[in-house]
């Protein structure tokens, strides 16, 4: 089942893969180009063929061959991924989705949609819009990012916090087994307990398992009113403090709850163009809120929480946005956060999980671990802390060439995934694990844990065809 | 893998499981006849052993010695399950889990709760609530069940709409391999993107794959305020439609939609004593609805969306429970109904799901097809139609014997499955597969399905030892 078995194929088995999409469906030359690199360059891949098939059908048809053949497949939805899972290693053709961009059926009164795995992220939110729905679903990606690919990486985002990551939008999945059949499992059903539930496999699965081609996704109401705050904090300890604050007073109708360390908003005035300094003063942290309601009467509710938080001393200062744009300018900072790292050099970036109560010592720990190994290295942490979930960026002194950390960048990263090891977190919590994790969650999750996946990988993908050296 | 490769165990084999777990974790002789039947009294068991571990570390070493030499086991939680799944048929132990009841942790500032499986859901749902908590798993039988059977079945119940099935709730597991290795994957993380999601193969795997013996539940703000409705219908068509009325106009706060056919009133008013018509005059169909919000004012949202069904002519009458005797009153009856429907006779029972917006047309097709087989058959459908699921049970004619329907039992399931199988939907929704439903799911799943699911039980349970008969 080792990559190393599957071989580069020969021209005419190409040939006969070309013949199974015809011209529209090969990207060759110039236009192999976008499919080959990730937006960080960290991953530069090549590929034996660039295939996009127009159908589910056409999808198995060359997923069949391919597993006749011993040929490697690497499935790529927007190409947006942060971990390698997406780009080929030379041998496989990697299996683009992005002809397939079909909204099956949008069906408001069941609250489903059904959709192609090529649709964007985008293009999703819209169609259940027209719908006068929501897809709660948001990542900065999701412009080019596709529904297939936020299955198969069980991405994550801002509203985790009220409506749960991909794994909980999704109803049923329709998807090429490694043997080139058609699983139909586009079930529209809210409950269904006849059996194992193999969706659950496919989504996060980062296409080892199979391709998957098209998606039920779940639809919610629209909600009648939002309110985003921008609070400065003194601490981590209060951002926790005050989610449980705002948690409760409001009955969890809190959707985001981002925090930012000042430095974020340093880096990001710095590197990015039309953003300005959210509040008056400077603060250690910052705390991007935003709450949403069916009902009226949400903007009073927040005020007096916001009230009862400044007294407790929990905030310093807090300001609530006046219209969409004011909270769009909050939102910027957040989203082009990743950006404006990028700006200071290639870092080392994480994107680790604990339980929220465990966040404060988790940053007081890892921050003594990283400044043990880069003294001058300058720490970023930021991210949804609603779910426990830190993007912890370590970036070189002001100034510094750009790759100053690539040196000391392992040991970094595996000082960092110590310390969340200590306080039983994840290493990868919405990034997946694709290349750049691999020999990390080997090394680091449970023998009894790595053999169960292995053994369900042999038993599903005894060819080892899907996605090689990925993951597992 | 078969169960028939396994015989049942010699004296002396049962003797050194006894040995593993002492006197205490021993039932036997009266005190075994609790764990061989269930309330229902479709399947009587027989077991070779009743084992009670007190610990996970007990477990795994039955299980371990049972790996070793070949002997079958069949856990039982709290033995509420409908069908069949708890009960071994001979050659099998059976490995309850009542005495690990420890609440391990409650941790309101992550919103999370640890637990061993032999909690029972009413203790669950109590220490959520002393930490000022929800946890809003809520089914019938919660005085009695326990989590991991809730966990291994994904148990569903009124607050579905709301709050998700058990796999919503569950954050990690504990669980012991069929080789009797400890497998912690007691995550108390809301994002963790490392591989694949194994829990999601015990939550519903029937104990199939090993044994849930802890879990991480996820716990929710507790409601400021909750309206129960009774509203009186002409048809399920408007009830439909008044689902998605009351969804929009509360932006999601309905908890739960329940809706009953008038015989079920009937049935009960006749069965259940303290019972009583919850409206003036008689409909052909009810709804019990509860809305829950954060927010104080909910009522005066509530009542102006029953003004505007009334209007819409998609409600006849209705009433707000005044206080919690009254909403008290109203679910009585729904949770009375299958005791109610035991009083009329065996019948023959379903427990469906299709998409919302096709009830409506299922029950029309479905009642055509049972009338064609049993034409003086009663037809009592209720259930969570939030959820397009449907409790969909056949009962004899007013006055006639007890197992009046068992020759055309086997006809009439199989007339609604089939046109369950037009609606693509499930005929399992929420009970599972066990014993009763196991050659069902085997002749109406895809090939590609079926064999996916063989694939991963041969991976991880190689002798078969786990529940045999069961599901697979």
């Amino acid at each position: 089942m080792t990559a190393a078995a599957l071989t580069t194929p020969s021209p005419d088995k190409l040939d006969a893969i070309r013949a199974l999409v015809g011209p529209k469906g090969i990207f060759e030359g110039e236009d192999a180009a976008p499919f080959l690199s990730e937006w960080r360059s960290r991953w530069p891949g090549k590929a034996a063929l660039i295939v996009a098939p127009a159908s589910t059908e056409e999808v198995a048809a060359v997923v069949k061959y391919c597993s006749e053949n011993g040929i490697a497949i690497t499935p790529q939805g927007g190409n947006t991924g942060l971990v390698g899972g997406q780009i080929p290693q030379g041998h496989e053709i990697l299996l683009s989705l992005k002809r397939m961009r079909k909204v099956r059926a949008v069906e408001p009164l069941n609250n489903t949609m059904t959709v192609d795995a090529g649709v964007t992220l985008a293009d999703a939110q819209e169609a259940a819009e027209e719908a006068g729905r929501l897809f709660p679903l948001s990542i900065g990606s999701e412009g080019s990012c596709q529904i297939g690919g936020v299955i198969s990486t069980n991405a994550g985002g801002v509203n985790v916090l009220r409506y749960g990551n991909t794994r909980d939008l999704v109803l049923g999945i329709e998807a090429v087994t490694p043997s080139g059949e058609i699983w139909n499992g586009l079930k529209r059903l809210r409950k269904d307990n006849t059996g194992y539930d193999l969706k659950q496999l496919f989504i996060g699965g980062e296409g080892t398992l199979g391709i998957v081609t098209g998606a039920v996704l779940k639809l919610f109401p629209q909600p009648a009113e939002k309110v985003t705050v921008c609070a400065g904090l003194d601490s981590a300890e209060d951002a926790v403090a005050l989610l449980s604050l705002t948690q409760t007073a409001t009955g969890g109708q809190v959707s985001s709850f981002e925090l930012m360390a000042r430095i974020c908003i340093d880096i990001t005035l710095k590197n990015i163009p039309q953003t300005r300094d959210p509040l008056a003063a400077a603060h250690p942290f910052y705390v991007l809120t935003e709450f949403s309601s069916a009902q009226r009467g949400l903007r009073e509710v927040v005020e007096e929480v916001l009230g009862e938080a400044m007294e407790q001393g929990l905030i310093k200062d807090a300001v609530i946005a006046e219209n969409e744009t004011q909270a769009h300018d909050f939102w910027r900072i957040r989203h082009s956060l990743s950006e404006a790292i990028n700006g200071e050099g290639l870092g080392a970036r994480h994107d680790v999980s604990v339980a929220t109560s465990d966040i404060p010592a988790f940053l007081e720990k890892a921050g003594a671990a990283v400044k043990k190994i880069a003294p001058d290295a300058r720490i970023v942490p930021f991210g949804h802390i609603g779910d426990g979930n830190v993007h912890y960026d370590i970036i070189g002194p002001e100034g510094s060439a750009k790759d100053v950390l690539e040196p000391v960048r392992p040991d970094i990263e595996s000082a960092v995934y110590d310390v969340i090891g200590s306080f039983s977190g994840s290493i990868s919590a919405e990034h997946g694990v694709g290349r750049h994790r691999r020999d990390s969650i080997a090394k680091r999750k449970s023998a009894v844990e790595m053999e169960m996946m292995r053994a369900i990988k042999q038993a599903l993908d005894p060819k080892g065809i899907m996605n090689p050296g990925k993951m597992l």
